[in-house]
């Protein structure tokens, strides 16, 4: 069982929205959404050897304002919770969360601390964005361009030894301010595909009731060394890239780098050059 | 080393202000203040034994629930991040969870799933009060009235053995609606006694700048079989009760259910019937 379907078990509890998206969302009733997610994070399962502490804080603020930033809103706080091993720890930690929040403009504004056997914490990002520019997963409509932003796969490269690409893999770039760009421009659905590229695909497929077609031929491939470049662009997990669908009268005002990679389609699933791509990415399992 | 001085040693990187309080605030520039604050749990240290998967929910979501109370707020969301060793444990968790958030109108919006080698939990609540009703740990007054809500030192009677208590201890009332009375009331300041009623005064000491005299024959003390009831009323943590001071003059507009303990005066310290009260109560250590 992955965590997918375990999320499938609850969905009577919690609502088939609130279950649709990494953030949820909450009307200010003043024109305004408040945007809010949790990710949980520990040493053995989501940190990579070799790790600094000061690393592990910036990665652990940098997911839950990735999630922020793919609802188009600006992050205001983070909060974290921090279960520690060893005490000592807490102050690089720290440092890396608050230095990669002040970079994107929020604040980390309180958190608990408590004792544990492994480290573990879980960052709560929270952010604000106008009714107009919120975008969710859903919203995707036949005939919109699908876009990401940066290059899928490097993450993953990183991860099998390609020291190049250490960075994208152990202290992530939040997409920020590409986020609240394209929300303004009128994307019509977006997320973050911090789990793969093709596994986001397919959740917003479930979300938005539709399918994608993509042109490999439109791909900025990584560079890699070794392993596929296309394995990694499409099934890698740990960028921290934005995909989104946009109708193609409103790209002209996205003033943000990004990549079409092939246009919404009425039938729900996933295709590239025509051959259906495999739903598969990162999960946790038990 | 303990949780209160780790929370020392970060204090230079989050700010003064926002280490003050359980809950942080943000000023919503429209006369309401959103707050918020993230509580983790975990199995070995948190869950006292033989509780069920729905009190273990329950707990998760009242912890949080209670700090959204002790700034006078309105809880409107909480979300859970859950590490699971075994997956079976999440539907009847969760069942605890969105009970307690929803009586007291909250919504569960939003989490993560993770698997973890130990039940960990993290709830984060997000609230919203009126500036001119926002409560903080700072605030209280010389001549204030010092108050709780609730008989603390009941949880900690049944953690020793008291069955009549099982539900003080394992399905604790966060105090929402006593909360927002005692904000609307004009309190000066407010926080839950969850750590213990001494050390809870000793937090608001320091965040006020003011000291606190009880009177023990104001106390209703809990009946309890063993023990000592004045050491559970003053040292016992897991009470949900709420902590406040009131000028005098504000206390007939509070219509909610509550025991007059002491005065605050000017010089920082605890002290009932004269005797100085110890530093002492529920605190993380390593």
């Amino acid at each position: 069982m992955d965590d997918r379907a375990l999320l499938a078990s609850i969905r009577h509890l919690i609502g088939e929205d609130e279950t649709a998206d990494d953030c949820a969302g909450f009307d200010l009733q003043d024109g305004r959404i408040l945007v809010s997610s949790t990710d949980m994070l520990h040493e053995t399962t989501d940190f990579p050897k070799g790790m600094t502490e000061f690393e592990k804080g910036w990665m652990s603020a940098a997911v839950t304002l990735s999630d922020i930033a793919s609802c188009g809103a600006q992050p205001i706080q983070i909060l974290v919770a921090i279960g520690l091993d060893d005490p000592s720890r807490l102050v690089p930690f720290m440092e890396g969360a608050v230095s990669c929040a002040e970079r994107f403009g929020a604040k980390v504004a309180g958190g608990d601390i408590d004792s544990h056997t492994e480290l573990t914490v879980v960052t709560t990002g929270i952010g604000i964005v106008e009714k107009a520019h919120y975008c969710r997963r859903s919203g995707a409509s036949p005939g919109d361009l699908v876009c990401i932003t940066g290059t899928p796969g490097r993450a993953m490269a990183a991860l099998e030894g390609d020291e190049r690409y250490r960075e994208n893999l152990l202290t992530p770039i939040p997409q920020v301010e590409a986020g609240i760009k394209i929300g303004r421009a009128g994307a019509s659905s977006m997320m973050d595909v911090s789990d793969g590229l093709a596994i986001s695909l397919y959740d917003m497929s479930d979300a938005s009731g539709v399918g994608f077609a993509l042109d490999s031929a439109k791909f900025t491939l990584p560079a890699v060394r070794f392993g596929s470049a296309m394995e990694y662009y499409l099934y890698g997990g740990g960028d921290f890239g934005l995909l989104f669908c946009i109708p193609p009268a409103r790209l002209s005002a996205l003033d943000t780098d990004h990549t079409v990679i092939g246009t919404v389609v009425r039938e729900k699933g996933v295709w590239c050059d025509g051959e259906i791509v495999e739903k598969r990415g990162y999960a946790h399992t038990w």
